[in-house]
């Protein structure tokens, strides 16, 4: 980095770097003092009209960009304690960088996980932003995906689907249409794909309570495939149960949607966890002091099969994909 | 991600997780153990067309990535511990990845710093490499670019300006013509861009005897105008001194190429430090053992004006330039 470079970091990016161990981003590297704790790494990229749009409003996709690592952190139920940026962009722009910054800023200090440090690249092609975060858990306590016993409960926080189809009306595609009279569910699903509600709050419940957990960023049906693949079991779900936002179950019961797109849409950033049964009620508990819904959506069950969704009749869904895919 | 991604993972990048840690790649996160030390961060990424060229071998393009971040551990005196890849790709071409995670697979061996989580994503435009790589110091003691002081001797290792020849001859420029006869010599300096030779047995060396110390990347002139802004002082630099291969003093002498080119040229990957005249002795004996060649090229002294670089006549050298700047 050099000159413009330089005044970019100490305009837009010092002001972010709030940890002591950041050095004021006028070092090469950072420090991260564990105090006895294991520290949680996690890295998640996110590109322009892969991840976001690129009308996107600026400071939503640095919501987007740390938040979506946030939510790792959360579901392996570590706290927060900072994170690098790699930002590519095509031309240092004011007008897109101050919203950039000023939406990152926010939700640094909002969740407690200030800027460590990063690197600034000029490219040619997309914005993209990679970020790692780390987050710390007592030694030997990070949540893995494996762990799940047949006889837990499988619960997820909050409601799938929205991000899907919020993405959709941002195209403009059907939902937009039959939600053409009502902005206000058309702006909350668009929201809702682009900035996440990462379950930071719940973290230290799924620590103290969950076998197993993942974040459900690629859909519901293939994270819960990971997270029985992981764990040797499988699980059987009751799509019903599954907990769906009011603009979502209308969508739904109009046959807009089907239930394939919403558990395999992806970029709910909710957490799905395994919760054994004689825990659930403290996990609840916890969960309602936090002010995190939850919602127990199935059971898991011994076996090496695809989990299996079952309609109000107990009939199995075909679910053609599980999940996104980039390649 | 999801099952193309998956099977990129698998394939090519499980391979390389083998720290503990790492979990195999099976988790979201992986698990950093401090044991005492401070953790060191840094990130670096690259970017075709930028940092590299699109007809690189994708072995060095994967060692480059991940050496530019092991020169900066290795300059502020920390022992590698292991990294993070984001890696943005067109599509999954097995031509192009077998070779990368090869080659990112020997370094990551060679030096010791196991691959411990990532991102795969799809991108439209260039191919990125988004690296955070982690190393340990024992509490408190990571070198810093502050620190040098009035009467510490200025030192670098290796030799300066070879990469910055070795793109140009990539590129097919002056040096390319002025060495059409000697392939060694164009091998060399294309090597010395392709894939840098970062100091980290020379790391516990700093750590030992330098006030300040930075990896030279985007060039000694800037890198080190960077260590005495952050340090308060300034430096006077003997130009014949700066270590020049072979094949640049050659170029240099036939007037091919200016010192201002060699100084501000940039992708060195050197070490530059500031080592207080009391243990500059113990610090070259330290980097005879460690095999790598130091050369004092100036002192540090007081003042805050642009270091100065003087030819073997004791005049200024006009640096139009001190380095390369994204933006």
């Amino acid at each position: 980095m050099s000159s413009g470079e330089d005044s970019l970091i100490v305009r837009y990016l010092k002001p972010l770097a709030t940890d002591p161990g950041a050095f004021g981003l006028v070092d090469d590297a950072a420090v991260l003092k564990a105090a006895g704790d294991d520290i949680v790494v996690t890295t998640d990229a996110v590109v322009e009209g892969v991840h976001f749009l690129p009308q996107d409003p600026p400071d939503t996709i640095a919501r987007k960009a740390l938040r979506v690592n946030l939510s790792d952190l959360a579901a392996k139920g570590a706290a927060p304690a900072g994170f690098v940026l790699t930002l590519a962009l095509r031309d240092a722009d004011d007008a897109w960088l101050e919203p950039f910054a000023r939406g990152l800023g926010e939700d640094a200090r909002l969740f407690g996980c200030p800027l460590l440090g990063g690197d600034t690249v000029s490219t040619p092609g997309p914005l993209m932003i990679s970020i790692t975060a780390f987050g710390r858990v007592p030694a030997g306590r990070m949540v893995h995906r494996s762990g799940a016993k047949p006889g837990d409960r499988v619960v997820v926080t909050g409601t799938i689907g929205d991000a899907a189809l919020g993405l959709g009306i941002l195209k403009g595609g059907a939902a937009a249409t039959a939600l053409a009279g009502d902005a206000a569910a058309r702006e909350m699903l668009a929201g809702r794909y682009r900035v996440p509600q990462p379950r930071n709050a719940l973290a230290k419940a799924v620590r103290d309570h969950a076998h197993a957990a993942i974040d459900v960023s690629d859909g519901l049906a293939g994270d819960l495939a990971k997270l029985c693949g992981a764990s040797g079991v499988s699980a059987v779900i009751d799509a019903p149960s599954i907990p769906l936002s009011a603009a979502t179950a209308a969508l739904l019961a109009r046959g807009t949607v089907g239930i394939e797109t919403i558990v395999s849409g992806g970029d709910d950033y909710e957490i799905l966890c395994a919760i054994p049964e004689d825990s659930f009620e403290a996990f609840v508990q916890a969960a309602g002091q936090a002010g995190v819904a939850v919602t127990s959506i199935g059971m898991v069950v011994a076996g090496s099969s695809v989990p299996r969704f079952l309609d109000g009749e107990g009939a199995e869904l075909a679910l053609p994909r599980l999940s996104y895919s980039h390649f």
